[in-house]
């Protein structure tokens, strides 16, 4: 398989972090991943608009030449072909848990990041149009949202309970990704944050 | 079971119709509609917010009590508990493509579109803060993503390939959730677009 993405994104590193969990390497799957930058505009050029029309990524593309765009949907498809160890879930309820609060992770924090990120980041003034109006409104929901699953966290180890699963994975992604903006975790204020963000961090996968 | 739901919001109404298509009723699977309305803010109402701590619609309670939020995560659960017709997909890389072209159908139009509205509508003066710059830079995305969704349409019959799944219920409560924001197709433009939209909104679930 080969993946298409850019390092520093947070999209990509969902996937290179979900097959890392997998421990596909071990299993004797490779995977090859080809860098698209986007600090180049590399996405923007006809050959990746090609496997992908809106020039967004990752891409996996499969041994067989077929395509696949979205990094849930990537996840999915090798959850489904590698079910070990399950990060979707292992029965339909934890399956809608998972996906519950995957999203929440999603909705809550890596949209409004990115959107921050977008509007109000020097990297894109002149790329695209910026609204820093918005950022800011996102900068104030997204510290609203870290006190909420701060208390969350107060109740259980992982994002969606008991295991670490994709939750987890697109969280952490999505903090990390809020350093650039100089969005930062408060140790003493989040402190069951904190305490999750540690343990992933000491994941072998967080560094994929 | 119970939803929770405003019969004006659009994620709810992804759910409806996606029950819909499930025909609950017809095997004996009832399902009270419970209306928490947006617009009296009893989403934000403590009895609700006990349901959901963000205040967000729909949640599903099952009639043991336990609950379920986000409109994706319900219909994955329906989708499980009652898998006849499959609308997530038939097997691993169809469910792949669905979820490929469900998540378009999110970020590329719903999730644009609802910021449309939120930034750009009176409706939330004085509830929100809203940033109208940000709103017309979504207009202008949407536009885009119509003329590319529009083409995509001259190749398949439905947005993830010869069957109606998730990611059509998707895509028409946003185009319809549009309306409020005067965003309309144009059938003399969007030719594929408006053939399946018709397509789509001659079903009977359509009225969900």
């Amino acid at each position: 398989m080969r993946l298409f993405q850019d390092p520093h994104a947070p999209n990509p590193r969902r996937v290179r972090i979900f097959m890392a969990e997998k421990q596909l390497g071990a299993r004797g799957v490779s995977v090859d991943l080809v860098e698209v930058s986007i600090n180049d505009q590399a996405n923007r050029a006809p050959e990746h608009l090609e496997r992908h029309p809106l020039g967004l990524l990752p891409v996996l593309e499969l041994d067989d030449g077929r395509t696949l765009r979205e990094s849930m949907a990537i996840c999915r498809w090798i959850d489904e072909t590698y079910p070990d160890p399950p990060l979707f879930g292992a029965d339909a309820w934890e399956r809608a848990q998972v996906e519950q609060w995957n999203r929440h992770a999603e909705l809550e924090l890596l949209f409004p990041i990115a959107q921050i990120f977008r509007n109000t980041h020097p990297f894109w003034e002149g790329r695209i149009k910026q609204a820093p109006a918005f950022g800011e409104i996102m900068r104030e929901l997204v510290a609203e949202r870290l006190a909420w699953l701060d208390h969350e966290l107060g109740h259980h180890e992982f994002l969606a309970g008991d295991h670490y699963t994709v939750a987890d994975i697109t969280a952490v992604c999505a903090l990390d990704f809020g350093k650039v903006s100089k969005l930062r975790l408060d140790p003493d204020v989040h402190r069951n944050l904190d305490r999750w963000y540690q343990q992933v961090k000491a994941r072998p996968s967080y560094k994929a």
